[in-house]
C-alpha cells in the first residue's frame, strides 16, 4: 500500500497490529477518524493510554479492576471458599452473565501453550495454589476451554493442588440448550451420555 | 455488558465507536493491548493524535498529504491538464495501484447524500468548478462509485461544469476481467453491450 502521508501510513500501520484488523480495515477505521471531530480521536487515545497506564488487577482473583480488591472478591455475600478457575476477564463475565454463580474467581491470564511461549510461570498459578494450601478453598472449579491448552493447564495445576482436602470439580461438558443430537460431534455427545445427571436436577435451572 | 472496571469500560466504549467495531470486538482490541508492552499503546494512541492534529490536505486536488501541494500534483511529468474526480483517498490510491492513470486527482471527500445529511457545501466541489472556469483543465474524469449518491454528484457537478470548453467522461463500466457473463446482472451487461469499444482498443492493454 502507498500511501500519500507519512502520518496516515504511521496511523494505519499501528492500527494494523491489532488482531484481526488487515491494512485495509485499518485504513477505513482511520479515515472514519478523521470525518469525525477531533474529540472522538482524542477520547479514544486517552481512553487507552489512561487504561494502559492505570490498569490494576485485584490483589485476590487478578480480574482487572479500579480497586485493590475486586467488586466480587470484596463481595462477603458471596461464597469465599468456593474459587472458579478462568482464563480472563470475558470468561468472568459470560459467567457472571448467568446470575447463577456466586462464588469467587481465579484468573489465570491465560493458558499454559508452548506455542505461543506461554509457560506455567508467566500465568498467576501460584498464588491459586497458594490459596488452597492455605485452607481457605473448600471447592475448585475449572472452567477452562476445553482445548489442549486449557486441557495442559488444568491438569498442571491438578498435579500441584490434589494433595490438599480440596474438592476439583470442572464445568459441565454437553450437547448445548437449544441444539440437535445429530448435529453434534461424537466426543461432545459422548461426554453427555457418560456423565448424564438426575432428570431432576436438569429440570431444576430450566 | 457489565465491567469490573471504569477504566476498561471507558476504553471498550471508545473502541466500539469506530465503525463494523461491536463491543465484543472493542474488549478483544482492548485486552490484546494490555497484553503487549506499554509502548504499543502509546504509539498506537500517538500516532492517531498526531495524525488528527497534523493533517493536512494538499492545497490543489485536496488529498491528504503531508505537504501543502502533494506528491501527484507537484509531479510535473503528470499531465496538468487531466482531471479525475473521486470520493476519497481510497480511490486515489486504488486508481495508482493500476499504473496507467497519468493525470491528475480531484477529492470530493464524499458524495452528496441527503440521508446521511451531507450536501454539496460539505464536498470540494466549488474549487472543482472554478479549476474548470479558469480554463486550466482539458478533460474531467468521473470516477464516483455508481450508486445513486455517486450519479447525484456527478450530476451536480456535470450541470456547473458542462458549459466550459472541456471534456467530460466518466470511467466504464462493464463486466469484470475474469467474470462469467452469465452471472453479471443486467444493467452491467446492457451497459457493456452499449458501450461496446473497438476490439484493437481492447487488446490493448492486456
Amino acid at each position: 500500500m502507498e500511501f500519500s502521508s507519512k502520518l496516515l501510513e504511521k496511523a494505519v500501520n499501528e492500527m494494523a497490529q491489532l488482531p484481526g484488523i488487515g491494512k485495509r480495515t485499518a485504513l477505513r477505521l482511520v479515515l472514519h477518524l478523521l470525518k469525525q471531530p477531533k474529540e472522538q480521536t482524542q477520547l479514544l487515545a486517552t481512553a487507552l493510554l489512561q487504561l494502559r497506564e492505570d490498569i490494576r488487577f485485584c490483589s485476590r482473583c487478578h480480574n482487572i479492576s479500579d480497586e485493590e480488591i475486586c467488586d466480587i472478591c470484596s463481595n462477603t455475600s458471596r461464597e469465599q471458599a468456593v474459587v472458579c478457575v478462568v482464563e480472563d476477564i470475558r470468561d468472568v463475565m459470560a459467567l457472571e452473565n448467568t446470575g447463577l454463580y456466586k462464588g469467587l474467581y481465579h484468573v489465570l491470564g491465560g493458558k499454559i501453550s508452548p506455542i505461543d511461549g506461554v509457560g506455567p510461570g508467566q500465568l498467576n498459578i501460584t498464588s491459586l495454589v497458594e490459596k488452597v494450601k492455605s485452607g481457605q478453598v473448600k471447592e475448585i472449579i475449572f472452567a477452562l476451554s476445553s482445548t489442549m491448552e486449557g486441557d495442559t493447564t488444568n491438569f498442571y495445576i491438578y498435579k500441584q493442588i490434589k494433595d490438599n482436602s480440596v474438592i476439583i470439580s470442572a464445568i459441565a461438558r454437553g450437547i448445548a440448550i437449544g441444539d440437535e443430537l445429530e448435529y453434534a460431534d461424537e466426543i461432545t455427545l459422548g461426554r453427555s451420555i457418560l456423565h448424564r445427571i438426575p432428570f431432576e436436577n436438569a429440570i431444576k435451572n430450566s
